[in-house]
């Protein structure tokens, strides 16, 4: 029986849903693939803001107040760090170094990132699979008209003030999917894939940049459901509008729709939305209309619930596309 | 005129008495040294216990309850580190790990340790030269019948339990003084040597061992002066008596008296060990009987003015040795 389900997430809001399908399906049928292009190197760390944000939301550590991060978290390295005249743009908690170190050594002893990943999300008393998008590293960059900015430089150190022309994978045409995201992708029980409520454009994409990964999860024969990141047309992060609307990336789910064509079999969209649905319908997409924001651990498993019933509807009505 | 002191330092006890001569002496006369036999790789990280003890002390950060590290410190990276099934047999605090964060990665990006030790004293406010005894890595290393063991594994993961066969200085012949240092060893305005109250044989050895130090230190035609680690003729830290022990070191005023033949020429002992003065004497040492435990600042202070006083003393007595 079909039962696998490969979930596609980038960070904050991804996470949630994540984190919601981790506690409504068992270990062995779930397969969480994370965005790594916003990874970046920082003062001698390797940090994975996504892979993170998952990991922290699905142990159930993650800030909620803050939205990100760990909860409880002190900042006294960073202090330290501030007073010896080190860089301070990007804020690390305490307990969050504790991670960068861990990976970052274990990474620098030869581990795959993968390896990695698996050995930290089981020291956090994860049973179920967080992998990383592939083992190769992938850097989504800004492409100003001054200079070209890995994601985090532009996001967090320059404040999105530059403006962008285009945005890039860098190394993901030559990346392979870690492997356990390929077996996923290959699985002969895969019963469908689950698009977490990311930005398209800067958490999803990068994805399906990776070497393969687009070609292989068009020809897939099972549902690809889209929970759309927008509220009332809107992301519920801000800030990054201004960089889609200098790419000409239309906010709204029928570009999502158009966006995800030939991939997606399905969106999940706000009951806010809920006049995007006809023109999704004539884009050949089936639509599930609900709350798709998640405040706490019941809304993420119900949203998980939705999207588990939406991939199995299109999988009992359509069998294949 | 001759007025630069030059101080030889290891950890804890020779910290006190650096931040001491750092407190009565402008920065402009005054040269730390610093034992790194005892830095090693941890989590990815370069660690100078030395160093950062003599740091701590200098900036008034230390903690002066537990004896080692900040005041003040959380631990709560440590706590994550656990969690995540790192080794924890040596405790690093949080602020403690901005400082090694730090020092790690500008040392990657190619700064010599010379050059960050200056950056992050700076960056504490210290505008004396705290410097490594080399730029290049020397490693104290523990011999047992069963492995060679660094000298924090030995003391810290081991607790000391291996019986110790020999004691080595690990890249010592090979490493040249630091720049500092050397500089130091040959400014024609040298008064006098200092050497704190540190371990001869684990603490200061290893800096007589860098190539070249020790016959340079015996040729130099001022006073070396040395603040005896002993009160009552035992170690204030008792723990490394079972290893001096097994390596027949004798932990007394004549051991050390003798031990530093050649290159001392005055001893500074405690009260409790005045008795030990004729025997000092009959070695051809000269010596000053004073309080030598150092509780806060101005039993630092008043013991770095005796040293002073003893180096003066000695240089007005006998001019050259």
């Amino acid at each position: 029986m079909r039962r696998h389900i490969l979930a596609l997430s980038g960070g904050v809001g991804g996470a949630k849903l994540a984190a919601g399908l981790a506690a409504v399906l068992p270990p062995c049928d779930l397969t969480i693939a994370v965005n790594t292009g916003d990874d970046f190197e920082h003062l001698g760390l390797t940090i994975c803001p996504d892979i993170d944000s998952v990991t922290y939301a699905t142990a159930g550590l993650n800030d909620t107040q803050r939205g990100w991060g760990v909860a409880g978290e002190t900042w006294q390295a960073m202090a330290m760090l501030r007073q010896l005249g080190e860089t301070d743009w990007f804020n690390l908690g305490d307990r969050d170094l504790g991670m960068h170190i861990a990976r970052s050594w274990r990474l620098r002893a030869g581990e795959t990132l993968s390896e990695v990943t698996g050995r930290l999300t089981n020291g956090l008393g994860i049973a179920h699979a967080i992998v990383p998008m592939s083992d190769a590293p992938v850097r989504t960059q800004i492409v100003s008209d001054e200079e070209v900015l890995d994601f985090q430089h532009y996001f967090v150190r320059e404040q999105c003030r530059p403006v962008a022309q285009a945005i890039r994978f860098e190394g993901a045409a030559q990346a392979q999917p870690s492997p356990r995201l390929a077996e996923a992708l290959s699985r002969p029980d895969l019963a469908g894939v689950i698009i977490c409520p990311s930005n398209p454009y800067l958490s999803v994409d990068p994805i399906l940049a990776v070497n393969g990964v687009r070609q292989a999860l068009a020809a897939l024969p099972v549902p690809v459901v889209v929970v759309s990141p927008l509220v009332g047309g809107k992301s519920l992060k801000g800030p990054l509008s201004k960089l889609l609307d200098e790419l000409g990336a239309e906010a709204s789910n029928l570009a999502i729709g158009k966006h995800y064509k030939g991939l997606a079999t399905h969106l999940v969209i706000d009951d806010a939305d809920a006049a995007d649905a006809e023109g999704l319908h004539a884009l050949g997409l089936s639509v599930t209309i609900t709350g798709t924001v998640m405040c706490d651990a019941d809304d993420r498993e119900r949203l998980a619930r939705v999207a588990l019933s939406a991939a199995r509807i299109e999988q009992e009505d359509h069998g294949t596309r």
